[in-house]
């Protein structure tokens, strides 16, 4: 199945200019989505992975997909303020300004294998956020997987010396 | 498996006096996750479920897992502004102001057989403007189901009329 079927590009989203890849479409097909999945999953099992851990939103879609897929538990990486326990927090640069992403302290025991997952590495921002809080963690991370890679924009630059892995690049 | 005992009482959050149900202890737990979601599952399995809608952020988690449980597509609903193509908006009152969410003109075809869900039953806002969402694009809402409902704010009384299933009460 050519899975860049079902995603769609949406122009001047968020802002003129940009072409935004939709996988609503992707999501909403049972078949796609299903294979979508099992390829990312195949990636990574014999890989001894603990736990995925997803960046808000849509990464809790694919991050929960792939916990499901591998057996393990899911860990949310969420916007500040959001989670209710005790958390660190990591800010990370964005065109303008900075963000921020947070990880409960104890959703990682020390040497935790930790996959990290979210739907699209454009700039490579986020995900170099997350990468950061499940280390500072003590959580050992075996990879980063997405779903869609942009690879113009170079987010593996952002991310190197980490093991990157995208299911469908343009 | 005491699937409650996975759930945590975080006091204080989001503000005094309000006792949080913080669900992530559960989805880090690979075998009290899937026991949950196949719970859920049980209850619409041979429902004819076309797509599972969830709401973000967590019935993004819920929503998903469930989706390919019952081997569905699924339907992100989402805050303003977030999702890329076509909408409609549906506003809902909060304690103070109101909120809204979304759902692409083109998720659901007319007649589709439609399970909506949640991480959460509280007041029961959040769920009745994604089940008008569902029905505005003429499909057919199924059922709305939760991980967790809080029983003594009532949301249920927002959700007459509607087939309302949630697996953990408190």
């Amino acid at each position: 199945m050519d899975l860049k079927l079902f995603i769609r590009d949406v122009p001047d989203f968020p802002k003129p200019g940009i072409i935004f890849k939709d996988l609503t479409p992707l999501l909403r097909d049972p078949a796609a989505f299903a294979e979508a999945m099992e390829h990312l999953a195949a990636h990574y099992r014999g890989s001894r992975i603990k736990a995925v851990a997803g960046v808000e939103s849509r990464g809790f879609i694919v991050g929960t997909a792939l916990a499901l897929d591998l057996g393990v538990g899911f860990i949310p990486l969420r916007k500040p303020g959001k989670l209710p326990y005790k958390t660190i927090r990591q800010e990370y640069s964005l065109e303008y300004g900075t963000d921020a992403i947070e990880i409960h302290q104890d959703a990682i025991t020390r040497g935790d294998r930790i996959l990290l997952v979210d739907d699209l590495l454009a700039t490579g921002g986020t995900a170099r956020a997350g990468a950061d809080l499940i280390k500072k963690l003590g959580g050992e991370l075996v990879g980063i997987a997405f779903l869609i890679e942009l690879a113009f924009l170079k987010g593996r630059e952002k991310l190197a010396g980490e093991q990157v892995f995208s299911l469908l690049t343009f």
